[in-house]
């Protein structure tokens, strides 16, 4: 039985306390959040959860195996590296930490005291991501040519970050896990609109190795709520949209067909292809539920989680880049990965 | 009653026929183009058209009073200079020209020549784009925050310019009309999937004095249609769908209100604020019917189009710009505009 | 402070828990269920929350004051008249009773122990039915001309019911709220597929004095869900779909306008007329945060529900003569009102 | 060659001219209708196409060899017989004739004067309905359960006929064609909101021996436009949307499973089923023009056409009851066939 402590119970606390208490193979021991209030409305719902207003109480709380991490990013790398350093295994929010630099730390701190370090990239355990992936690894789309996504919305403005870093985040993490690609070069455009706040309007473009080319779209001032990806293939190209209840992944038999023209001398003749739409059947188990067995999972047998802190370092690297060509308008800037795969 | 003739009768050559056959005031005289079989099709429609291949017999002929160049954009200089030249009114095709330098020499050809020329930004013409114009103009949106495009499908490449002059041309000229504003810089990523084949996915951001920001997406290998434009204001919100049968105009009575926090000293909050949408009825008269009757008037009263050169230039120095940043993944490229109204 | 006992605790039991136990005025004192396993979660979550498998134990228990009876529709009569015998105010699941005798019984029982007796009638405390039945009685819609509502989707078998106690329930109590009108006769024709099944596809006709007419479609079959209701007028036009997120009610500004042609002998010329489409914002209160209220407060003040057992009555009658109308495919049945108002 | 005279050059007239104009191995001759404004109109686009304002130029003239009739429903039947008379052979607008009487007439005098009788249900010839007659054929969705279809929108009145001839007719002829079946029973209820006009809204059922019913429910006074047809099988489920422009047939792989439950005495248990979605692409051909080529096939080769008098005969005769039926308020009226296939 692994005990996890929860520090943190606004927005998604709550989500990963029901899961924890529910997956077997885990309990929640503890609770703490600097807000009391929200600590008297999780005792209504848990009485037998212990909370506390201080972190320490679960560092040095031996009976602990685990620190779930749902505050904002800016308190990430603190309370994961103490955590770590308190012998816990750890599963934080994205983005994983506020700065490459303490990315990189804080790799190197689970990795010298042993602990699994997971970062909180729920989507990638959702059903649709996964069949995203295994339509791209099974070569079904063919040569991939780009990956566009759009979420924008009349959204919360975060205070301590720009919109690129609350909700791109959410789409790199997508793309790292179906594409397993990286970037070399990335460039963002976008604006501030009110005062003192941060980038509310984003637009980041991400360069490949290959002709792959990646897009995102984030805005917290949209009227319209909007969360779809295009992926297109030379062979097929899907269509993923979140907030279709049952299609959420349309599979497109589209694509273009290259032919000499009569004349080989002068042009490459382009013609287009097109079939069935195809919308397969998801899983349906709930994304964090799935999450929250992998960790327990991989505490248990010492295994490396699939969204490891390596795939989280990645996803704040080029965070921390789009939002340097932010600050230039969109001037191109250069990603070196080491022993990168794309 | 003007007389018109027609250069080009391929793909928006049939429709210029039809609409000046039938708006009052104008005839149809002659068609010109190059492939003879064309003009065959012409004349088992339209028998009393004169047909002929060579451009020439439309110049010289003293009956004919404009001239209506529909042909490849990399022509219309050519045409439209000599038809200018010849005494002829012009409406070309948009993109204008296919250089800025070629703009400005038409435009002072024009000008010389004391000849109205018009570029055929048919979408100004509809009741979709007149009603957008409108609602900015009128202040309903507040102060602008943003232009976002988005005008995608499995399109037709066309060989001899990238997608960004034949897609994003139409949203530029709606921006221009709807906006009334000049950006200060452009930003372009894009990417060409086919060998030997210009760029067929553009992603182009325009920054403009204010903190307003324009950005859009044009795509010719995407599986689904998409032609949706949202325009964000302090006041309310616009999304423009153009595949919507009867309300492509919705208006959104949404944003954000800024109210000083308890502790002033820390913070300003940022609320949202709701209300309701409304979709205007828009007027159902054919764009291209209403340009047509607008040619013909600004000739017969010597008036300057909605359309004119000027406007048509201003849309081909932000795709050159664009051009030119598209080659350079990104970097943002500074624009320089005479008398510029922002 | 009222004290609520809860008598079922499957699907919509805990959604009462939950509300009246965070409704300002009442409180969950005991929760009977016959299945043990049900009442163990309810534990888990409730700690304070008394549980039983015997209702009688919330009969006799005197500081109970009101019981919700959450169960199949086949218990409710026996369930409520022994609640209301025992001196207790009484909230029923819809629909009401399984018969229009037993729903005659009960409201005398109801009336004889002066004691509040509501019908859980859910749809008619959403922001979305308050906004139509507001748009109907001032007018707005006009004369009315039809109504029209389809729920349809793959869903649950009920075993005791036929889809029109289980689905068009539904939507007969949002018709008695919004039209506020009793029909004249009914018609309905359906089918079983299953064999040894309730029916589990139907269509139902209302017909009323005045030209209106109201149509229900509810099928457990069908391959999507959809839930939209039509309603027609000479002014203005409703459509309600229950599915969409922010804009579930749209108002049209369509109908037709009568002419009398140039010949006034022959014939009334029928044109049609367009205008806006517009969608007010709904109040977001959870429907049975507001009912829960509702309840609350007529027992405290000795006031009649909005959703009273006249109101629950009424849907059983048109629901049992359907019932009839459907084993005959489709005869049509007189209904009689007692002091009708339409 | 085929030479055809067209009847009737309203909304439906120009379009049978365009297509037999185009269709190797026919020609157009003549047209004729009543308003000679009309004629004018043709002239002006098909010089050579003789004109009339009086039908019996077509029938007398030897060198047409088939008669088109384009007509309101109330003429199809004397204009039919006397073509049909003259020796020539005919296809006429559905619906076919507006009495059964008139239909066995017609029939008859076609078999004895051995003339192609061919009805123009246009939706039979369409790759959406081809596809679904072809997933019904090959027993894709297994055992049927229901029809369902919704065809409304704020559409022109007809003043000689209810709003049932006008739309429910479209999918009366599709239903005939895809299922193969003929009621054995039909109800119908319905309204009319404007004094002294037809019926504009109406709800029709059709029974049928096995436990497939339909339903049609057409309306002239809807705010939206609406054209859904589900078809319900017990191994899958067609949802058939015309508005879509991709993806008008959706094959929902969904349906119910049946298992004795763990008592069989007591029930079966119903599951539910869930998989893929799949839109399969389809053929793009112009209706019009593969029935327009078919009509001529069956001249030259002595063929019967798909859609024959039988085809037309049959879709008058539900039309005829159901209109019964609808002056009764749905009374079900008794549906006999000759030879009937179900």
């Amino acid at each position: 039985m692994i005990n996890v402590g929860v520090i943190g119970y606004g927005y998604w606390g709550p989500n990963l306390v029901r899961n924890f208490s529910e997956v077997p193979g885990s309990r929640v021991a503890a609770v703490c959040d600097q807000q009391p209030e929200r600590l008297v409305q999780l005792q209504a719902r848990y009485p037998i959860i212990k909370t506390t207003t201080d972190p320490y109480d679960l560092y040095k709380d031996a009976s602990i195996d685990a620190i779930l991490i749902a505050t904002p990013v800016s308190s990430h790398f603190d309370l994961a590296m103490k955590a770590v350093h308190a012998g816990k295994h750890v599963l934080v929010e994205k983005p994983m930490t506020a700065t490459v630099e303490q990315g990189e730390r804080l790799l190197e701190e689970a990795a010298r005291c042993q602990r699994v370090l997971m970062v909180d990239h729920t989507f990638v355990y959702t059903g649709a991501v996964r069949k995203m992936k295994e339509l791209v690894e099974t070569g079904q789309l063919g040569q991939l040519y780009y990956y566009d996504s759009v979420r924008v919305n009349l959204g919360l403005f975060q205070h301590d970050v720009n919109v690129l870093w609350d909700l791109a985040v959410h789409d790199l993490s997508i793309m790292d896990y179906v594409l397993n690609a990286r970037p070399t070069a990335v460039a963002a455009t976008g604006m501030a609109h009110v005062s003192g706040q941060p980038k509310d309007l984003a637009y980041l473009t991400c360069f490949f190795d290959s002709n792959l080319m990646a897009h995102f779209h984030v805005n917290w001032l949209a009227p319209v709520k909007v969360r779809r990806t295009l992926i297109g293939g030379d062979r097929r190209m899907i269509v993923y949209d979140d907030l279709e209840v049952s299609e959420k992944i349309k599979v497109y038999d589209k694509g273009i067909t290259l032919n000499n023209g009569q004349d080989q001398r002068y042009q490459l003749m382009v013609g287009y292809r097109s079939g069935d739409m195809w919308a397969p059947q998801l899983e349906s188990t709930e994304a964090l539920r799935r999450e929250s067995q992998h960790f327990v999972e991989c505490i248990e047998k010492g295994q490396q989680p699939l969204t490891d802190g390596e795939v989280g370092l990645r996803v704040v690297r080029i965070l921390e880049a789009a939002t340097h060509s932010l600050a230039q308008r969109g001037r191109p800037l250069e990603m070196h990965w080491e022993g990168a795969v794309a």
